[in-house]
């Protein structure tokens, strides 16, 4: 594993190259813990997606899993496992994307393992630290949705299934075009606003999207136990313009679709008890956060439409076990 | 991710089943942290070896890296990807198997990814902590040895090679040989031996052997910046019976090659400075350790023979990169 990736500061006493990283956590501060898998043929295309893009998105989405938590990202840890074939100018490209990706994030590689494999496969370990001011500060999880709370999201939904319905057909590398990609290839995570969250005790349930609303969402209520009701026209959509919808040919694009089911966005789903939702004003990007509906008691999830008809919300977002119909 | 393997306390808050774990470390003493990947058709063989195997040496090999440093192991993360094919019976067989690795080694899972793939790709991620007796435990690298120093090892290697040549040659299911195939699929390491000699700092450098001693002790060499003597009559081989070589057919297996070049032993290699090699009378499995060269200045590393003839001893243990001659 290269050392290029990993400067030797902070909590990590003895970085790569070792048996193992040696690292002496402050106590008293909660640490949080994930790890995401990213392969070859399943979350990226070798032929379609820069080397680049592979490793810049790989370790940010990882990390998205600490900014639901509310987390800063301090450390992670690789195992790589690659074909003889991509060890030259692929690797070099990788690894320039995700030491880009580690030096915006704040984040030490603390740990690698490079084996040979006939496909590209990816795994990854984040470690962050909640930090919180004077008191020690409180990892949101996805269980504390009460019925009443308001249900927030950040940014808009579908820009990533955009970007790779762009390159899927064959509009990928048009220059006009890059800006949509972006989501897609280099995703950009909110972690500030995860942090702050947490820090002022604002959300009572978060989570990231990285499935796909429809499903995320049900994970959320399922973890606390809750229903909700998701209005369908405030939920904040791409729009496609007649120009590109021309240009991107059949089938169309339907927004609203990519919105409920479209994964990859990693924005931040979260719940809201009413009498906190005024404090948003101070939320980093604040702007972009929207109410789009609220916990309700029971167990059902539903969508209800501008006629205030309401019909269940079934999960639809990526799932690699599903059967393709 | 089944949760029949976490068990929540210690350090653990909060376990799998939500974005990422909680931990909350004790502070000012280190934590290790360490990934391995485990691959079919790399490290192990689908139509070989038993899931059961499968899942118990995935975790143990990781965990080996911990014993390495000294640590106690505390929690692992793991990301699974495997064809649908697997997800019944063998996915059964393996988190068995996982399990009782995990109960024996006193860990727990704090995060899991289950995604698809073609071939069945494991990643663990372990972490454990150097504990100390009164004042925190420090970990033991690779970089402390000196010229001078004493190498030992602990058990006899080559025992891992032997029970893999009995399954490549078909003799994998034999009642008899059972017993000579369990270093290969269910390993023990040296938890106890590498916690002790942390704590009572007699290693002047330690590593864990899982690419065969050839290749590892030059990295344990280069890492300090020495050389090594290596005495080839008191390296502890295995002893293999006429009746055994005879059921083994050809080629014939020579146990000191395997001794030297073999792979996945998991004992450990470790220098002691000779005022300190007493002490070892009282390290837990002290009849096991064998002293079997010293460690010189310069940087080459020596097989000295019966004749007291010197020849270069070439890194020949397991490289997944290395092409086949």
């Amino acid at each position: 594993m290269p050392s290029k990736i990993g400067r030797h500061e902070g909590v990590l006493r003895l970085g790569i190259g070792d048996d193992a990283a040696i690292v002496m956590p402050r106590g008293g501060t909660e640490w949080v813990l994930s790890c995401d898998a990213f392969l070859e043929g399943v979350h990226f295309l070798g032929k379609l997606h820069p080397p680049d893009s592979v490793g810049y998105k790989s370790l940010v989405r990882a990390t998205s899993d600490l900014a639901a938590m509310g987390a800063t990202p301090r450390l992670f840890l690789m195992t790589l496992a690659l074909p003889s074939s991509r060890t030259g100018d692929w690797l070099d490209g990788f690894l320039s994307g995700m030491g880009r990706a580690a030096r915006g994030l704040g984040m030490q590689l603390a740990g690698g393992d490079t084996t040979k494999s006939r496909m590209v496969s990816i795994s990854i370990t984040v470690l962050g630290e909640v930090v919180g001011k004077g008191a020690p500060g409180r990892a949101v999880t996805r269980t504390g949705a009460h019925p009443g709370d308001l249900l927030y999201v950040s940014g808009r939904l579908g820009r990533a299934e955009l970007g790779l319905e762009l390159m899927r057909r064959g509009l990928g590398r048009e220059q006009g075009l890059r800006r949509l990609l972006q989501q897609h290839l280099y995703p950009e995570i909110r972690l500030k606003l995860g942090a702050w969250l947490a820090e002022h005790c604002i959300a009572s349930a978060m989570m990231d999207l990285s499935d796909g609303l429809s499903t995320d969402l049900a994970r959320l209520c399922r973890a606390s136990g809750v229903g909700a009701r998701l209005r369908c026209e405030r939920i904040p959509q791409i729009s496609i313009s007649s120009a590109l919808s021309k240009r991107l040919g059949k089938p169309q694009l339907d927004p609203l679709k990519m919105a409920l089911h479209g994964g990859d966005d990693y924005e931040l789903l979260f719940t809201v008890p009413p009498h906190r939702a005024k404090s948003l004003r101070r939320a980093p990007g604040s702007s972009e956060l929207t109410p789009m509906g609220e916990i309700t008691t029971g167990k059902r999830i539903l969508l209800v439409g501008d006629d205030r008809g309401a019909t269940a919300l079934e999960p639809r977002g990526w799932d690699p076990f599903r059967k393709k119909s």
